[in-house]
């Protein structure tokens, strides 16, 4: 524990200049919303989006001449390769990174941006990894795992010695949870210092690669599966990361993919800040009910990242109105007369709903041939506006179905 | 103009502690994107979600004891309303905020949760000002003009001398235009410490309120329009602010819907920020062209706002995304015999095309009853890809309409 926090606080005096000293922020809507006073680490504010960068540039940086002249690999399919390519580039170490071949698109281009090898392979992170570490050994270059490293774990705990001289007062710090770099190094740094603050970690339920672990005494393989957190979603916990985390971590929540999307739409709104999956899933576990004895505490929420491709931003964003009862979806029956479609658009308009789309679908009305099926969808205020609406609807003889 | 500074430097001391000191955080991949070197002031962090409450504090902290008992009154669909709403809790002074009817629902709500007293009143802006200027005669509540208020102006200026604080090699700032309070308040700041400093307004070019006056000499009303930009859409530019801004602004630019919407997407994605229309116009301007002779420099953006509606950001996204060439529509003629949505289907999935919307419509394929017309909608990589695309599908006999 003491070593590992001389090698934090290394690792801030080496990556600072080179690494953003993210902005934490209080946000007073959100603390409304918690009834927790809450503080924002905005890493997703990092040049590449995350904290990654913390663990990469102090890695590069203690390479040896040699190493550095060679260069190094990893694979990746995210902010470990942007991290690890953009300082690369400004260090002048060659990178090459191996990616599957599912990686996003954006993510490839902008490390071939950073003037990255990147190698496309393989249909799983498993085949991308072997074909790493097959080229690590045939061309000598140095591995940089992305979260199992001590280097890697001492760069991510920069962010806890930072949140502790920005938010002095503060009592917990709630942590997302993958592979374990992050909270491995962030618990070590606010533990070492100040004992008595609440580390809380939170996971993806379809990622629960910490509960796992601690329920069998070591890192254990979990099923793969896709969840909007996708930084989080590794095979299993790192070796290192788990054997520091199990004794510093004081409790573990696991949140949904509903409460994990509805916690991106509520950053979005309310603290105007872009974070992906990973870096909702500390709003979300405030939100989900868990985490209710904090209330009234000083709470910082590691914002860790804020790279989420906009097409799924879209449907969060969607998803999450539909949640809030601020964007509505149904179907009713009307009359296939005239008038039929005008009378449904003056009822909507009088209650205040703005249509997004409407689709009057005469085929599939069922047996009775003077109806017709209009799908509606509409923007609303509320759930309250939305029952309102359909109670509109009834009382002027329109069906549901 | 000595005064002036002398004002904002008071109104600095002032609203201290009670006004967010936004970050102003070096943008690395918008400056690869423009080739400036640029920074964002974050404004859109503030608690209210934008610069105003700068010139609202400022305005309620001079009140005498007597019309802090009374309360102020004010007319404002938006960020004014929010910034007095909320600064008028925090201070206990009694705030009464006339909203056009056409107002957001959420900004309305938002303040009467700030203890506003908030009264819906006419159709247009005009209507409702009108409405605050006679409640504010009848019950000597203390009008505070949204952006033609000394107090206002010297508050909007403390932004100035923050950006100043924080880059001291700053060389030029964008300062988006409307009823032009926050440019005569920054610009007067950043010339009297700094008078070499470029200043830059941005204007809508459905909202030229700035250089509609300029031709004129004096403030003239223009045409209203909506805009993206909805901050800026103001009748007339204020004539205070006006006289200031005129001998201090360098150059003003104006930019479209379109530079907008991309604007927004842009601080969404590379910046991880969320801001309004009126708060990307600055970076809108940069990419619009007209500031080419900025490349090299050091630039500050004024993000001055991050209010948008979900539902509106959502729009944007896709806007932008088919501006990108990320998202791309169109309508495919195929055979209507069996198996001829699968081939259609199969190409797209060779082509790496990722889809999003079919649909597929019998009714209205034309003269040829053989054949059917499916509507696309697809998420793709680039331009390219979509040219890709279409030339695979011709290849294989799939005409286009």
């Amino acid at each position: 524990m003491k070593s590992l926090l001389r090698e934090i606080d290394q690792a801030r005096r080496r990556i600072r200049g080179g690494v953003l000293l993210s902005p934490c922020i209080e946000s007073a809507a959100l603390s409304d919303l918690t009834g927790m006073r809450i503080f924002c680490k905005l890493d997703n504010l990092q040049r590449t989006g995350s904290f990654k960068e913390r663990g990469a540039r102090n890695a590069l940086l203690q390479l040896s001449g040699q190493q550095c002249a060679r260069g190094v690999i990893a694979a990746s399919a995210g902010n470990h390769a942007l991290g690890l390519a953009y300082h690369g580039a400004l260090l002048d170490i060659p990178v090459t990174v191996v990616m599957p071949r599912f990686a996003p698109l954006i993510k490839s281009s902008t490390c071939r941006r950073f003037g990255a090898n990147v190698i496309l392979h393989g249909e799983t992170f498993a085949a991308a990894k072997a074909e790493a570490e097959r080229l690590s050994q045939a061309n000598g270059l140095r591995y940089i795992h992305g979260y199992d490293d001590p280097a890697i774990i001492a760069g991510q705990g920069t962010m806890g010695l930072e949140i502790l001289e920005q938010v002095p007062e503060v009592e917990a710090v709630v942590v997302p949870i993958g592979g374990g770099g992050l909270i491995a190094g962030v618990a070590a740094a606010l533990k070492a210092r100040s004992p008595k603050l609440r580390v809380v970690g939170v996971e993806s339920f379809r990622a629960p690669t910490f509960t796992k672990a601690l329920r069998a005494g070591r890192p254990v393989k979990i099923p793969g599966a896709t969840t909007l957190a996708d930084g989080l979603s590794v095979p299993q916990i790192g070796a290192y990361a788990f054997t520091i985390a199990k004794s510093l971590v004081d409790e573990v929540v696991r949140v949904s993919e509903d409460e994990i999307a509805l916690a991106i739409l509520r950053i979005l709104e309310l603290e105007k800040s872009v974070v992906e999956g990973a870096g909702a899933t500390p709003l979300a576990a405030c939100l989900s009910g868990k985490l209710n004895h904090l209330r009234g505490k000083c709470v910082v929420l590691a914002l860790c990242g804020g790279n989420i491709d906009p097409n799924i931003l879209d449907r969060v964003i969607e998803k999450g109105l539909v949640v809030d009862g601020r964007l509505t979806r149904f179907t009713v029956v009307i009359s296939d007369r005239p008038g039929g479609l005008a009378k449904l658009a003056r009822l909507l308009a009088e209650a205040g709903a703005s249509i997004k789309e409407v689709t009057h679908d005469r085929a599939f009305a069922g047996a009775d041939v003077s109806t017709v099926n209009v799908f509606c969808t509409l923007e609303t205020r509320d759930h309250r506006h939305v029952r309102e609406i359909h109670r509109r609807l009834r009382q002027n003889g329109i069906r549901f179905c």
